[in-house]
């Protein structure tokens, strides 16, 4: 089993609200940003995905928010691949401060893959050797996680 | 028990993304500009609660994605209080379209009430009034929202 | 000539900064969100311009930002279409918040068209019947804008 | 005169829009945070100015859109400090592909600085060792880029 690197860079100033933190919404575009990059890191780059013919959509997402991040805080998001079937993906998050070591936000997301008219894709027999390559990086669903939910 | 109005726009041309179709992550800020004409529809607009030095904090969050809404698509967002006590307000969403019909999105939010110190705050003792004003506004959770999730 | 009806919203939450005001960039999407509308009441909504393959690009964009916008502060924006030739759209954008009646921001856009290719088109030869119908909305430049500025 | 290293990172998929490109209003947040990351450089970080009372607000902006970028495309942007005086600052932004090596989008900013109520700051008779690390960066407008545009 493969070991992801996280996702790191800082917050930017547009991505603040008069609250003074980041507003709750960019942290789902944080989990998108990372999910791009350990598609790319597992050599499953959306490039090649859509290549074939392979697009991803988003089925379901669930934050929990812990502690906002503040602007220019460093900030990993770190993604664990927990599930890949024939049809669906799903990865949990866990944004961690950089500053503080604290755990920021928890994410859970589940994901599909279809073709370009939208019709589900039955992965892992169309197409092998890409599930393969997901499949490398999938880890049991850690207990420890859950229950700091 | 009130009703609240649903919040009416179409999609922004931004708001797209190469798949030709809204963003995953701009239906959180479509609850969220909802959340805030609901509030102004039950008489605890923003300014007030930010005036009293109320802040709102948002929690957790889910989303079911169903079909996605494309450029210019005219959608609803039909938003319940489903509760509210001491310290939390709780709302679910749903994302009509306004050319089919369907449900677009389903959701669901978690907020609590803190002062600017980022202080929770038990507004049923502290601001009755306002508590009072968003009971008025509870409604308890459909069964048929639940099982067609 | 055909006079444009102003577009109309509000600011949204996310749309401000840890400044309290809107972010800078925000009013460019502004810009857009009002050439949609325009488009739309000159009868040659992007949804026609795609249907017949053509693209609006961007080529240009000039800001001038006077008093910044706040949450919730409902605003207008007067565009103008300032010229059209065979290839280029010229827009002047006006933004003034329905608040205190004051402009907020200028804006001046240069766009083109093109076919799906990126391949200019000379829309006044190929198609003539919509070239018609921005040239009816066609107002010179006013005086008092500019020396305003 | 001290040089500026450029500010680098690649395409978000959420800043693409249904032609496929970058939307045109995300490379005025591009030069957000390439300013940032600028002035951090030139160590003049917002936080400092921040914890002084300095707030820098956007006065005008200009882009000049050549080639659209693409998603995940990698690209830098090259800042540089034109102008800076008692009350304003000028940049010029170039943003550039590490794919294709050329140039996207020419840029120009001026901002001024203000206190936090607003009122203009003479920032070289009240912060003389800020202004001085400004003023170290400050490069004359090179001819060529003004006669490519």
């Amino acid at each position: 089993m493969k070991e992801l690197r996280p996702y790191t860079r800082n917050v930017f100033y547009y991505e603040t609200d008069k609250m003074g933190v980041v507003h709750h919404s960019n942290y789902i575009r944080y989990f998108d940003e990372a999910r791009v990059d350990h598609l790319k890191q597992g050599e499953v780059a959306f490039d090649l995905l859509e290549s074939l013919g392979i697009l991803l959509h988003t089925l379901s997402l669930n934050c929990e928010y812990k502690r906002p991040l503040v602007f220019d805080e460093p900030f990993s998001v770190y993604g664990t691949l927990t599930k890949v079937n024939g049809t669906t993906l799903e990865l949990d998050y866990r944004i961690v401060s950089g500053k503080t070591g604290e755990v920021n936000v928890y994410g859970h997301s589940v994901h599909c893959f279809t073709d370009s008219n939208m019709r589900p894709i039955r992965l892992k027999n169309k197409y092998p050797e890409i599930y393969d390559k997901f499949a490398a990086y999938v880890q049991p669903k850690k207990k420890e996680v859950k229950s700091e939910k």
